[in-house]
């Protein structure tokens, strides 16, 4: 049967021209976040909608439909080439149902929405913004009729981002969540001596931070020859191909962890990509298995490594020589520092601890929403009352409440939820971890991160997106996701911080 | 007849999507050259290469046939629309008159031909290289054979970077500069006190160059808000699109004459990309006029302000102020220094007065090439036996000889005249705009590049692609290109400098 292994290669050459296509739009993206001229954006806008249109027209056109056929009955049911096969099947499916007329209105609404959500969070108006909230929700809700669901149509949007996940399985997995991550925080407020950065503040000049995070990122295995390290507003990580992965963060002079945490969480999914089988470039075993994955690792490094004790102490000496401001400091004020947990407003500002406080709400407020449950001009008070439930603060105004996000202003219904799918997948793969190498700690104390990066690569990296993202997490840890791990490992760690 | 005005919209819309590709291609070759990690290569030549695979698939459809043919008799013969056409029929015969696995052949030499001249020139081992450069010979002329000629194969060549130009044109041009040049060389050598850039040594930290150049840029017109200066081995400047000019430079603390002479004249590059009119975006009228007419604009500002009198003596003070070691010297020995004319081997290092010899050279040995009047074994003997009869100095290796330049290793020949002829209408532009602003002198003297700038925007900038280069420069001069006015330049400068 000579037409299968061809059509298996047709289609995993039309895969390695959408990777390289998708490599040439994330540089344009990249570029516009770090380097681009003032003037050269509508410039670029305009380049980046061509590339987006050829990759579009590629991953949509036809013939794709006849190469999957092919392939249907071709390869075992549990080979790597069927898992490939069911992907490309997945991703074709998705863009072809969504007609171009559709696609174009909701990119237009969304440049809108987009536009309207920078003027209404600054002036903190609402009113301003719901029009464009309720026309995206509107669209949203069309596409998912479109793409198709069993139970409700926040499902199809979910499966844009975690593919495999239904609402009601999320919503179960944060209901166990829930109360018992309430009193973590609870017990963190009330620690006798709270913890807090704005004790370690000082003068950290950004070329000294520089220096130091060139010296960290080798050490825990992030190949620079293969990437760089840039600076930029919102910080990113961008693998944009083998031997060209590009992160960005920003510099705080006058508290050096915004850059050391930062660079940790990128370098986390920095390591993903450099870790991800180069050979495979073109098929679904090169991707990243999804978003969620993906932000396990970057929470691993940055909350699992980064904001140990271990790392305070083992990292001590070429911190102080870096920082002379620190040695007012010892490193045990530092890593309690760094462990602050606090009440606050801004989710991308909140700590571990209450930072799912954060997504929980949004998740429950945007299945709401899409379902009809909640208007969306009753959101604001919604908001208000959920995050006074859970985090004990009255919201001032939409600026640091329900305006604060970008995510919805660009219709992404269904990403907030991957972010803690994120966080509960990184303490249950790091318990696995430690289970698996009885010596990994003892490793980690001497600054060898090469066992965990190893174990990652293996269980993980290597495996790209040829499982879904929940038999992926079963598989590296013998057991369904869970909120178990996460929570024990958060309970240890106010336990420690209270001692 | 409204077939026609859709004909041209469709051309129109055609080169508008060229020249987003062409800014997307742009800026990943930008990047290569200044930031791609080291193990990226691979994979950017491959996305650079499908990027080029779009653009030729787009530049050669044969709808394009179609289009043109419908506005074949549509516009007046003198009006902006009609020089557009003839420009689009122009590209579009080159672009499709070389059949695809001609290409291909040429790409794959040029490729294995540029490895082996890197290899070649690290060991001044011209044979290694021999063959290659027979290939791309032989492979030229098959394209020059292709594109069609009347008189030499040479002049199709010519064509693909001066449009307009014949050989004997060039030849006699040439022939007329020669015995003007080498004599006004001979002069320079012979001064009594030679300056030398070598006796304004010193400490010019990079940071202090950076600081001063971003100083200067906007002084002499360049929009900073719509261009960038970085660092790069080998400067270039890069018009990826409106708003987006992009400069490199390369930096040597012991002579910061090599940034400011590289800036001044990528900025001279810049300041003409900035300058095509935005609003032709996609058509000819807003892409440069030729190679020639851009090295015109780069080596004005380089020379004829850069290296002027007046230039060193009302930056003065700005300069010890950017560089305190500069203070044991004064203006007019730097201006002297900058002004050092010196018989040497390399090209790219050569002084403004045995510049345009190393290029006659050139010109004389490719043209010989082509035609089969000089054997390729025979070129060593032949550059360096031409290379002590105009420069009087006996070439010691290849390496410093006939294997110096990358663009024969490219198959580009037929590049090198451009250069001289950059070098000449920058005069004879220099001599008009003094002549069309009798004040001009003294707005420079007062530090106000506007009135001449003014005046480039006016004559050539303004005009794109709509003339070619030799009509370009009659109408902004008032005369055909000659020598005349950049030997008497000179001429004037080795007296000043004698005095």
């Amino acid at each position: 049967m000579p037409v299968i292994p061809s059509a298996y290669a047709k289609l995993r050459a039309r895969g390695k021209e959408l990777s390289l296509l998708g490599a040439t739009g994330g540089l344009l993206g990249w570029d516009q976040e770090t380097l681009l001229p003032p003037k050269g954006h509508s410039f670029r806008a305009e380049q980046s909608a061509q590339i987006a249109g050829l990759s579009h027209r590629l991953a949509t056109s036809p013939e794709i439909a006849r190469w999957l056929d092919d392939c249907s009955s071709a390869f075992p049911a549990d080979s790597a080439e069927s898992a490939c096969v069911a992907r490309w099947r997945h991703d074709y499916l998705r863009a072809t149902r969504i007609p171009p007329a559709l696609v174009e209105e909701n990119e237009l609404a969304s440049g809108l929405a987009r536009s309207a959500w920078v003027e209404a969070r600054k002036k903190s108006d609402f009113p301003a913004f719901a029009p464009h909230l309720e026309k995206l929700l509107s669209l949203s809700r069309k596409m998912a009729d479109l793409w198709g669901y069993s139970d409700q149509p926040y499902d199809a949007l979910l499966e844009g981002y975690e593919p495999g996940w239904l609402t009601r399985d999320v919503t179960a997995l944060f209901a166990k969540l829930r109360p018992r991550l309430v009193s973590i925080a609870e017990k963190s407020f009330a620690l006798p001596r709270p913890p807090s950065r704005k004790n370690i503040r000082g003068h950290y000049p950004r070329n000294h931070q520089e220096i130091f995070l060139q010296q960290l990122l080798p050490k825990i295995g992030f190949d620079t020859a293969a990437g760089r390290l840039d600076s930029s507003t919102h910080p990113f990580c961008s693998g944009l191909g083998p031997g060209d992965t590009r992160m960005t963060t920003r510099y705080d002079e006058t508290d050096f962890m915004v850059s050391l945490y930062g660079v940790l969480h990128e370098a986390g999914h920095g390591l993903y990509d450099q870790g991800l089988p180069e050979s495979q470039l073109g098929t679904p075993l090169g991707q990243a298995a999804s978003l969620g994955i993906h932000e396990s690792q970057s929470r691993l490094w940055e909350n699992r490594i980064g904001r140990s004790r271990s790392f305070w102490k083992t990292w001590w000496p070429d911190l102080i020589q870096a920082f002379p401001d620190l040695s007012r400091h010892n490193h045990d004020d530092c890593w309690r520092a760094s462990n602050a947990v606090e009440r606050s407003f801004i989710r991308v500002e909140a700590d571990e601890v209450t930072y799912d406080l954060h997504i929980l709400l949004r998740f429950e407020l945007e299945t709401q929403l899409l379902k009809g449950d909640l208007a969306v001009r009753d959101l604001p008070a919604a908001w208000n009352e959920l995050f006074e439930k859970l985090l004990g603060l009255k919201v001032p105004d939409d600026a640091r409440g329900c305006l604060q996000d970008i995510h919805w202003s660009l219709g992404g219904f269904g990403y907030f939820p991957t972010y803690t799918l994120g966080n509960l997948t990184s303490s249950q793969l790091w318990q696995a971890a430690n289970r698996d190498l009885p010596s990994l700690s003892s490793s980690i104390d001497n600054r060898d991160y090469q066992p965990l990066l190893r174990w990652l690569r293996e269980k993980v990296h290597a495996h790209g997106r040829r499982y879904p993202a929940s038999e992926l997490v079963q598989r590296a840890t013998g057991k369904a996701l869970d909120p178990e791990a996460h929570l024990s490992v958060l309970e240890w760690k106010v336990k420690e911080l209270a001692s």
